[in-house]
């Protein structure tokens, strides 16, 4: 039998209840998508989580060990999600650092989530929600475990037609979406916000600057969006996702949307079936 | 034997890795101290905890089971502080939240921190952190379990002759201390920032501002509290401190401060003796 979790290298479904992770959030977290053995974006993701455990000070990560595991948790699925969760482990009452911090790392795969091909053809309903993102640049960027504005901005809409929701900050710049990049096309420029404030740096993202170096990483006010011209998501899980509609305001699915997509079908990822 | 930690009412010592509290620090805690079976605060720490389920959309505590619990897990002991995690439970990948929460309930007893004698007689010595608190008015207030910032700040330093860090927002206002809130006589006005878009509300705090209804909650400037009259710190767990030096800045050890550490002696502490 494989074991889908491993809590430090072992199979287990647990771990401390003194753990720094759930005490503080004080971890990390990348969530993977496999085709079967491959990881496209695998390099991505370890670059993004050895530069976060810099900043918040964590030893850095045994990646080939996290590749190894991610293997084991993965095996006989076609499709997964792995999610690696990196914490600084166990910790007694107290904010101050452990003088020898022994990290805990809990790798566990899912099956990826279900997103309806029309989703991927004609574009994801959004709306944009109340809360405005707190600007931390000590944070920003990072997939750290703190995520409770994500959990109360997700908890703004239940109605099944909305897929996602802008995220701006308290100036009404668009940050991203509540699990997802967001880009734009504004006057006929490609536009990312910036995320030296708040907001995830997500890898698929990473992947999208990479493909168009002329992207604009900008401010993006929630006016300039709803001026745009084509409007996509970014997801390391879910890929590229056309918006189709943002409050009253409707979208085309655009050429760039529509060549991102293609691009994620060369790195070896098939949404459209798996996702 | 007594068990010290209590899993969901059971004695246990690890909680699922796939909580909510540890993959998105999905939930509040209280770090409340004991005399004995004597817990002074504690209809305070309850009304916080109750108020921050209803904010966070957490099912409402069960108080009376919660109270068995902390009696159970410091039985024996003299002098004891329990910290009590509630999250919002076992959840599936992703932010929405799960139909039927059923929140994990984590009570754990420690021996109180070992604070100086000499540190409740003459004051803590105090630095201004770097890291600001980034501004959230919906988590603003609550002991929640995303505390990266706290962590950060408490980090900037190792001196130990540094007892604590003042924290400010990005515009100076200073907020707190890292564990404890804080309060300042200005201008012979007794003054406590307002929380109302950062920080967490102390049940320490409540209980000053309860004895001293005549107390203003405003905005405090830095250079305001540097021009102070005397300055303490209220904390559940360590009671009230002095503050005797703000970096290059002293501070005498004033009437209030002396008045209040005399009210805590009232309400059944013995700082000095368990802390």
């Amino acid at each position: 039998m494989t074991a889908r979790m491993l809590v430090n290298g072992v199979a287990a479904e647990q771990v401390s209840a003194m753990d720094r992770g759930l005490a503080y959030g004080d971890g990390l977290f990348e969530s993977i998508r496999l085709v079967g053995t491959v990881a496209p974006l695998w390099s991505r993701h370890m670059h993004r989580l050895a530069a976060s455990c810099e900043r918040l000070r964590m030893p850095a990560p045994d990646t080939t060990q996290l590749w190894r595991e991610a293997q084991e948790v993965t095996r006989d699925m076609p499709h997964s999600v792995v999610r690696i969760t990196l914490t600084r482990g166990i910790g007694e009452r107290g904010y101050a650092l452990p003088v020898a911090p022994r990290p805990t790392r809990v790798v566990v795969a899912f099956a990826p989530p279900q997103t309806p091909r029309q989703i991927y053809a004609q574009g994801a309903r959004m709306r944009v929600c109340d809360i405005r993102l707190a600007e931390q640049p000590l944070l920003a960027g990072m997939k750290h475990l703190n995520r409770l504005e994500q959990v109360l901005a997700r908890a703004e809409w239940s109605d099944p037609v909305i897929a996602e929701g802008v995220l701006c900050d308290s100036h009404d710049r668009v940050i991203s979406a509540t699990m997802a990049n967001l880009f734009a096309v504004v006057d006929g420029e490609l536009l990312t916000p910036a995320l030296d404030r708040c907001g995830v740096a997500g890898v698929a993202r990473a992947e999208v600057l990479a493909t168009y170096p002329q992207i604009q990483v900008d401010e993006l006010t929630l006016d300039a969006l709803l001026g745009a011209s084509e409007v996509f998501l970014s997801s390391s899980v879910r890929g590229i996702l056309p918006v189709r509609s943002l409050g009253e305001r409707d979208y085309p699915v655009g050429e760039i949307t529509r060549q991102l997509q293609q691009h994620w079908r060369n790195l070896g990822f098939t949404m459209e079936q798996g996702g």
